[in-house]
């Protein structure tokens, strides 16, 4: 009857057996990923699955809208995201820290229509993060533009923390952009300059 | 060559066509999850897997160690796992809220030994909010210990979350805890008591 | 001259303009309402007026006499009742279920006296649903009696759907009765065991 | 802490005092209404607030996207809406019978879509009703096509049953259609021919 647990006995009888050797080496080498993937907290965005990950492959930190705050280690506060960057860039040494936002995103559409009525505790300020994905003269985007926008958004706050920016100056990290669209499963790259599909 | 791509691939190949007709109904519908999990951001304990879970049964948010603060929403910086939190439980309305710790975590070993030294700006403050999870006598705690500390920290302090405390008193909500072990692949319910297997 | 239309004009007017943010909110982030009621068409008994409902509080259903019909998903024809039970309840997820009859129903004067002459194509077999409502001894109740029984026989058919009798095992869900007294506008509560004021 | 007594409570502070004569002549005379309305259960479309009107103003049926079945008085089955059709039309002897659909319709959705997964036992059925409105071609329309055209084959199952088609035949009653956009509040008149502003 509980739909966890049933879940959690399918992995035991269904991947575990195959997949017991990978957690046995991660579990005495310690994890060593080489992507870190900031996503949404969207059940329909999962990266493990859109990336067809193995357990030790990707380091994932998710929350809503998939946002990047700016790099501010004085100010007060809770970092969450910004310790798990901490965490894979400069503890973990990932390669590739990839910001992957989603199509029909309730981030993207708190930034533009305002937050459900009755989320008036965090989310609306959460999002703000991604005001400057709004146009500057005021106008609305479309909420593909703003899903697009939040990604750019994210890129640009990671560069702002100083090991992520001399870790990409040294060419030892990469920092990309996707969007993934629910609807028709693609995945899509985000660049400053626009998207560009993934072959 | 490129990893990421190649499981993107596999995904497109292998997943999307006996999922397609799953996503198309979450992106024509929504997303309506029941279960929300707070997990951790370490690449050998990723809750879609070990729950065996499809596209749009779990909204998930991951940081480091799973940890829940407690409700500040005067508090200034950035509240990401607040507003995930909010987002889960005031606009998805879910009925359950996971909290899975994991053997091995980088974030519990931060709270008892200190942070690796390279990871001085957000980690350590971050952790600081499991510390209620070690002995009061000032005894460090075994590993094991701290990481079923943390869990408990972060349950009770999604109790400080009045949306929450009035859900989970309306019976609308449960609040449950886990520990994955990677070594064995056992899955562990924590609870204020202790911990116990799940069958 | 048009009733209606200046009815609408009046929305336009005098509603529209204060409740404007609610609808906006409501168009960007669809409906979310907790409560669902099984009201009837009377044009005396409005459910959002007795409950001074804003838009997107109530998801109504509105038949003659606020008619439950027991679950039978395989039975042929047109299930408009049972249909809009299970958006409600499966797919919104409202968490209350409120069958409200009134005094003076003429669902339940005729099931009781007998349709009217000229309404012999569907409301005779329609009202027969509260049949159980009627003293098995064959003696006629009295209005007010059957109106209360009406109430609870729709009461009674909600819980042969196994999803609303699931969520109100789960404590996800309360079903609920009441009547409406148009003459002097009270609400009373109804029960298996009897009828009592609201407070 | 009750929100839907609360409803009540300021009903009855609030409206009561100045509806008491009319509630209290209605119970006296019984109900007269001028105007039936088949209107949607979707909570942000109710046809009483968008047409400001007062209690015995309109008899309602509300289910699932405004549907009318067509005249099938020998078919087995629960004919609800029938039955209200019925009481409305020979017993009440209303002069408008009104069909209003709203924009961001579920059952519209549903027909267009597909039922959300979770809503299998009657949505799909219920919402064939509407399949006409589908273009011949087998194409998908958009949910405003959809939704307009769900409200002309309502109006058009309307006139399947003998005593509208003589009504309407005879100058008694008209049939009207209408759609409720709930983003601007705007009304548009729905003919066999296009939509029109209601001025």
């Amino acid at each position: 009857m509980d739909e966890l647990i049933a879940g959690y006995r399918k992995f035991r009888s269904e991947i575990w057996p195959t997949e017991r050797a990978r957690y046995e080496a991660l579990a005495h080498w310690g994890q060593s990923p080489e992507t870190m993937i900031l996503a949404c907290s969207d059940s329909r965005a999962d990266p493990q699955t859109i990336f067809a990950a193995v357990p030790g492959e990707l380091f994932v930190v998710r929350n809503v809208a998939a946002l990047a705050p700016p790099y501010e280690p004085q100010s007060p506060g809770y970092h969450g995201t910004s310790a798990a960057l901490e965490f894979g860039v400069r503890v973990l040494k990932v390669r590739r820290l990839v910001v992957m936002g989603h199509a029909q995103c309730g981030g993207a559409r708190a930034l533009v229509y305002g937050p459900p009525p009755q989320a008036s505790d965090f989310v609306a300020s959460w999002v703000e993060i991604g005001k400057p994905a709004l146009p500057q003269d005021g106008k609305s985007p479309s909420l593909p533009e703003a899903e697009a926008g939040l990604v750019r958004v994210s890129m640009a706050n990671l560069m702002t923390f100083p090991w992520i920016a001399e870790a990409v100056a040294a060419g030892r990290l990469s920092v990309q952009g996707f969007m993934f669209d629910i609807h028709n499963g693609v995945l899509t790259r985000v660049t400053a300059e626009g998207v560009e599909p993934v072959e």
